[in-house]
């Protein structure tokens, strides 16, 4: 996001988020540290806190979709903003995969999780899903999809696979430089890829928004 | 590991861990759910005992090395390792990075909690380390070392940089099948960057050991 150094200020009605464009607001723990560098070393019940403070003393205004960002796993983090968010409805979760069956292993997982805290699921993504070669144009499975990758998993399991995203150097690139890919090279396959997994989340949050909510 | 299904048994000395071969033994909570589907939805506090077990618990027997893979963070899992082996004196940690700097950002802040908690750092592995294309054998940096990657990291931090491990799809294969990438394709450069990790590794440890306690 290119927000490296950023401070979140604050106001009456709480702390302000750092806004990359005009519709584009974050907040991350990272405005809170006194050094980039400096680790936040906490154990679950201050992790918990600060998702807390962050849902609810955040002055995010009116928003049309809030994305929360969560480490892999089933712990702390995803049981909080489950609990935390039951009574405003959450649409649903995005879940990132890769296409060997070792990732597949651990997302089975967090579907399962899903599943248990009675959390739909939007879909699935395949992320760094094949290489093109950019002198030969040969495409290389780099992390090759022993078992089926994401499309087998989701025909198994009843899931809508939403899209798969290439791998590409201009991703690394973009956001080592806080830019955005899609902005940079939006003729990619990679780009292509995005906007059309947006789409399909777009769609799905519209047609399951029971009102004019946030998604 | 290939060791998906195993069940750990019970002996009169504690729990048995699972044999890959001779000279290797693993335990995981894995090998303790009833489907490999399950999700282990713990917060810190069980996450925190069910390390204590592995490491009381496990009835290991002589080891010469005991490594523990955590999970990327500096939260439970990691101060309560440091805290149940403090007695025991840790060799050190091996921190794991790839190129980009946004990766890089993450891992100084790993750094700087093993400052925190002064646990030597044996040095550093830039791991998906380029990429050469098997058709044309161009290499492609495909997570791009913007800033220099690790090596320039090791520099600024002064720590050792292990060596780096390039991309290759018969590593993911390897895993997927259960099978040792070092024994199915020894001479890929992978595979040289890895015996040469190693090597460092048992290296460090050898001088640094005060007695013929295990690494």
């Amino acid at each position: 996001m290119g927000l490296e150094g950023e401070q979140v200020h604050q106001s009456g009605s709480g702390w302000s988020p750092v806004y990359v464009e005009d519709n584009l607001a974050v907040m991350s723990i990272g405005f809170l540290l006194s050094s980039p560098d400096d680790a936040v070393i906490w154990r679950g019940p201050k992790k918990n806190g600060m998702i807390k403070q962050f849902l609810r003393d955040v002055d995010w205004g009116e928003v049309d979709y809030l994305i929360v960002d969560t480490p892999p796993g089933t712990s702390d983090e995803h049981l909080s903003i489950v609990q935390y968010l039951s009574g405003a409805g959450i649409d649903g979760a995005v879940i990132i995969t890769t296409p060997q069956e070792v990732s597949l292993q651990d997302v089975r997982k967090e579907i399962r999780f899903c599943n248990k805290v009675k959390l739909p699921i939007i879909g699935v993504i395949e992320n760094m899903s094949g290489f093109v070669c950019p002198k030969c144009k040969n495409t290389s499975q780099i992390f090759p999809p022993t078992t089926g990758g994401a499309q087998r998993m989701c025909e198994e399991l009843n899931l809508p696979l939403l899209g798969r995203v290439p791998l590409d150097p201009r991703i690394g690139k973009s956001c080592d430089e806080g830019k955005s890919f899609l902005t940079e090279v939006p003729e990619s396959p990679a780009a292509v890829a995005y906007h059309s997994i947006v789409q399909k989340i777009r769609d799905y949050c519209s047609s399951h928004s029971a009102s004019d909510d946030p998604c």
